[in-house]
């Protein structure tokens, strides 16, 4: 399969996907804002973007909703969009946009201070009345045009670069510094070439955004599976795997940094850049990712009483975990809050500023595990629930990864409908289409309260009736059929068993108990928060309201859930491009307070209740 | 040939030396003050040690100084000795010594606050209660203890290590520490286990001193001829290696970090240490020798305006340099002056404490060049001259290094008379057998005023007409025998030549020279200077009178000579236990006024001047 580059404009930013990839699943997995109001089923017609290269045969239903006119200008519905070539495509096609990245998920201001900072200076040249050393008089003339810069120490492969290179450029060179040390030296001015990479870890997922540290603005994006996938599909799994084997932990993060290094090397390619002029990469993850990138034990974490080995910011130098950047490169850890909530959390806190808002936000991340933050500048508190695998697909009997082929939304109306990832036949279910059919069982009353998939028999809403030939028997309990065998791509039925609905329960149980707890903690009631915000991958393709019909988030909430993307990842960019916001990490992580779900007396109460549909 | 253990008592101070070393050379690598009142002569019976395990059988020398008593409680004539074997030596028999190792070349007090420090806690254990991190439980365990600990970061090396040591060790840890970074950890109370090596890289030599951190004590000495000796004898040589070959500076710093590894384990062996325990260096050494140590070229120390890359105290992780020490270990180097006054200079400044004296001193560092520092708390000044090698016996007919063979001193009375070293057959003649046969040939009348070796015809005094026949002819010109080649070792003559007269006059004159422009530039008179210190293997070795009959010094100082012993090895001894004087050293560099002879107009006529005898 080919791998094809999407380029988005205004802005010129650049992500590889596989081809027969939608745009969406691009915009998402480059953590673009961008609006689907129908969930990219091509039934409201406006998510409307320009095609700036190539003119494709337009679908059914962009003939439906486009005019004549925009259609020869190029303009095109991006839900109905595969790709099989490179393609560039406008976002906005009604008003100029600046498109600052960072805006992508949340609409928030920084001021560009990357981590890594150049100064360009001309370097007095040395005469017999003044015999300064080359460091002596680079840094005089380094504080005569920044009287503020404080780089006062020099790494040593810096000084044995330095007198070739001032003396090659007639004195002129340009400096790379790392707060208050020299890390670098080139010759003449390259103060416009400064990348960094920030990465977000996830469980599954590793995403790579090249970031110009001179502009603050995304240049690329590259992601790709976890390959610590094949030894555990979870934390748990995989702090296993480090206590069994002897080299677990370097075995995992050597897989781990092998990926990071060609993530880099794709954002580089694709943007047409050096991976010489990479000087800082953040990197975010959950805790158990974090202690794996940094060859950290997870054991302790995977145990009670759960503590993670640090929370606070950590650095160290690029060469040290071979990434193969600018040999002066430096790495960038954001800081844990505790064993199950960790970096990636701090950084959605980063960049959502939850901790500097009046008002009362609740930011849920779902992923194996559902970490929530709730609060507002007065206080902050976070959890963590053991949702399972199953909202990722996992676990369940015809579950999949949201890829080609699986089903991502259900409606009941007259008759049952559903939309398939990359319009195939469909294969399987995701996260998102488990979730609305949940919700349609719980709407059209063909599961109970306890979650039993009811036998036609018991129905009691006359609307369950148009379904009552979808419930079959399967391993004892009854089970409904979603896609008959003869419609799958690979022959079998797609269905929905009581150990599906069970499996669910489960994970939508722990998240709700974990909000109820969580409100309690914060001394404040579910009518007080402002918003909702729904951050990752699978936050941002469900469906709100299925979600608050099943009860994972209660019904009070459901007209304050937004969307903010890879917010994870933001919060790494943020970071990268600015150091007070790096540094304001730690006070994130320090503040904010972590409940232990397990020692709360109320949770399993609060669990049992959440079961309930 | 064997290497045998000397050990001195009190303070158990080690040193290894080949067979057949004299103990007067021993002490001198040890950079051990001792006092050899006739040179080494065996003419004083003054240097009186105590054999503590052997009885050797006495020398005649011996027989005639020694008491029957004194030989039967083991009292012998240091300078009689011979190493044959190990042998240890009491060396103050008649008083109580505590032997602080740092008194050895200058008597000061100083604080032993090591570049390392480790500090032994009890680390609360975790509980759902308080889930805070590994580290920062470390963190508030040595807040609580020691309040005033900067210790703010951890090393990743460090980190990966701590969730294992302080749960083996029941939560009890040894944290070792780099001013406000804790670069180790180890299980249960090793505070005690904390080693330091103090490196002083001369042209020609290397010292390692093994220090105990915890206790500032000296447990070892080991030297060791310079590797980059082949590479050129002085620095000018070894900079056109280094211009000339294109790895030419990676080879000699390659050549130097494996012998200072040999070093290392030389002086752990013979203390029956473990490397695994040194977690600090210290480094000084001439510009050129800190820079190829740093792998700095020193291209452009070389050729005017001669700078330094560096004057400033820089470290490094010891694994960079491939230091076989603890895998946390740190190199302090010491900063440089200017490109011909270096580290060793500033070490000599610190151990002597000239910067903060109220008298004047005039501290002088004689090698290949001579380094002179005059001046006290309100100023000092420095310079360097390049002598030549000449003191080092080098560019001399007869010349040798102070080593076995060697004829160290000479006396005219009614006959020549002269000292070898190790008394061998005599090969050659060294830095101080020059020095003082040339003062003899001025005593005498041999030379005139502009050095010319005159014929026995031209003599005026009297006492001369005794040496009337050591006058010979040699290359068109005179000579003067010093020993016939029957009486030498190889089988040739051991004289002196015009050219080798000429060679010393200009080594004399440039020193004299410095000395006079260094007495301008201070602003003070000749009688103002309250002491001149003699730094250094041949500024211990020399004979003051005959430094001050040649006009090496001048003459009205001489009643205030002092030897210092390897000042230089003591101030990165104290540099080693002692932050404040590492950091003091900075000071040093910056305040120390260097003057460039080259562009000193006054220094042609003062060259002129010294050049007489």
């Amino acid at each position: 399969m080919n791998n094809y580059t999407i380029t988005f404009e205004p802005g010129n930013r650049k992500i590889i996907v596989p081809e027969g990839s939608s745009i969406k699943e691009a915009l998402t997995s480059a953590g673009l804002d961008f609006d689907f109001p129908c969930g990219g089923r091509g039934t409201c017609g406006k998510c409307r973007i320009k095609v700036l290269e190539k003119n494709l045969d337009p679908t059914e239903k962009e003939l439906k909703y486009l005019e004549e006119k925009e259609l020869l200008e190029g303009i095109r519905l991006a839900c109905q969009i595969e790709i099989h070539d490179n393609i560039t495509l406008q976002l906005n096609t009604e008003k100029e946009n600046t498109h600052n990245i960072l805006k992508t998920s949340t609409e928030r201001s920084y001021s560009v201070e990357p981590l890594i900072q150049k100064v360009y200076t001309a370097v007095k040249a040395p005469t017999l009345e003044d015999q300064s050393s080359d460091f002596k008089r680079l840094k005089e003339s380094i504080m005569l045009k920044y009287p503020n810069c404080k780089a006062v120490k020099i790494k040593i492969d810096a000084l044995q670069d330095l007198p070739y290179k001032i003396r090659e450029s007639e004195q002129s060179v340009t400096v790379i510094i790392d707060k208050n040390e020299i890390i670098g030296v080139e010759q003449g001015n390259t103060t416009n070439k400064m990348l960094g990479i920030a990465f977000d870890i996830g469980t599954t997922t590793i995403v790579a955004y090249l970031m110009d540290l001179y502009t603050g603005k995304e240049l690329a994006v590259s992601s790709s599976l976890n390959p610590q996938v094949k030894f555990g599909a979870d934390v748990i799994s995989r702090t296993s795997y480090a206590n069994q084997n002897e080299d677990g932990i370097k075995t995992m993060q050597d897989a781990l940094l092998k990926i990071m290094n060609k993530l880099i090397d794709n954002t580089v390619e694709i943007s047409g850049l050096s991976r010489k002029d990479i000087y800082a990469i953040t990197v975010v993850g959950n805790t158990c990712m974090h202690h794996l990138f940094l060859g950290l034990t997870p054991r302790y974490i995977a145990a009670a009483p759960y503590v993670p080995v640090i929370s606070e910011t950590i650095e160290l130098d690029a060469f040290k975990l071979n990434f193969n950047i600018n040999k002066a490169g430096k790495v960038f850890v954001l800081p844990n809050i505790a064993g199950f909530v960790g970096a990636d959390t701090v950084a959605v806190v980063l960049a959502t500023e939850m901790d500097k808002s009046k008002d009362i936000k609740l930011a849920i991340d779902i992923g194996t595990n559902g970490e929530m933050v709730l609060g507002s500048s007065k206080k902050l508190v976070s959890c963590s629930t053991a949702a399972g695998p199953a909202f990722e697909g996992a676990q369940i009997s015809s579950g999949m990864r949201g890829a080609s082929g699986a089903i991502d939304h259900i409606r009941f109306g007259e008759a049952l409908t559903y939309t398939v990832i990359d319009n195939e036949k469909p294969k399987g279910i995701c996260g998102s289409g488990l979730l609305d059919i949940i919700a349609c069982f719980v709407e059209f009353g063909i599961i109970n309260k306890r979650g039993k998939i009811l036998s036609p028999d018991k129905f009691t809403n006359p609307a369950a009736k148009a379904y009552e030939n979808h419930i079959i028997s399967y391993d004892g309990a009854n089970a409904f059929l979603v896609v008959p065998e003869s419609e799958t791509s690979h022959g079998r039925p797609i269905m929905i068993t009581q150990d599906d609905v069970t499996s669910l329960q489960l994970a939508k149980g722990s998240i709700a108990a974990g909000i109820k707890i969580l409100i309690d903690k914060c001394g404040v009631n579910i009518d007080d928060i402002n918003e909702v915000l729904l951050a990752g991958a699978f936050g941002n393709y469900m469906d709100p309201h299925s979600a608050c019909m099943i009860g994972l988030i209660p019904k009070e909430l459901e007209s304050k859930i937004r969307m903010v993307g890879n917010a994870a990842g933001t919060g790494a960019k943020l970071a990268l491009v600015s150091r007070s916001e790096y540094e304001h990490s730690n006070t994130i992580a320090s503040s904010v307070k972590y409940v232990e779900l397990a020692a709360e007396q109320s949770f399993n109460k609060a669990f049992a209740k959440g079961l309930q549909f």
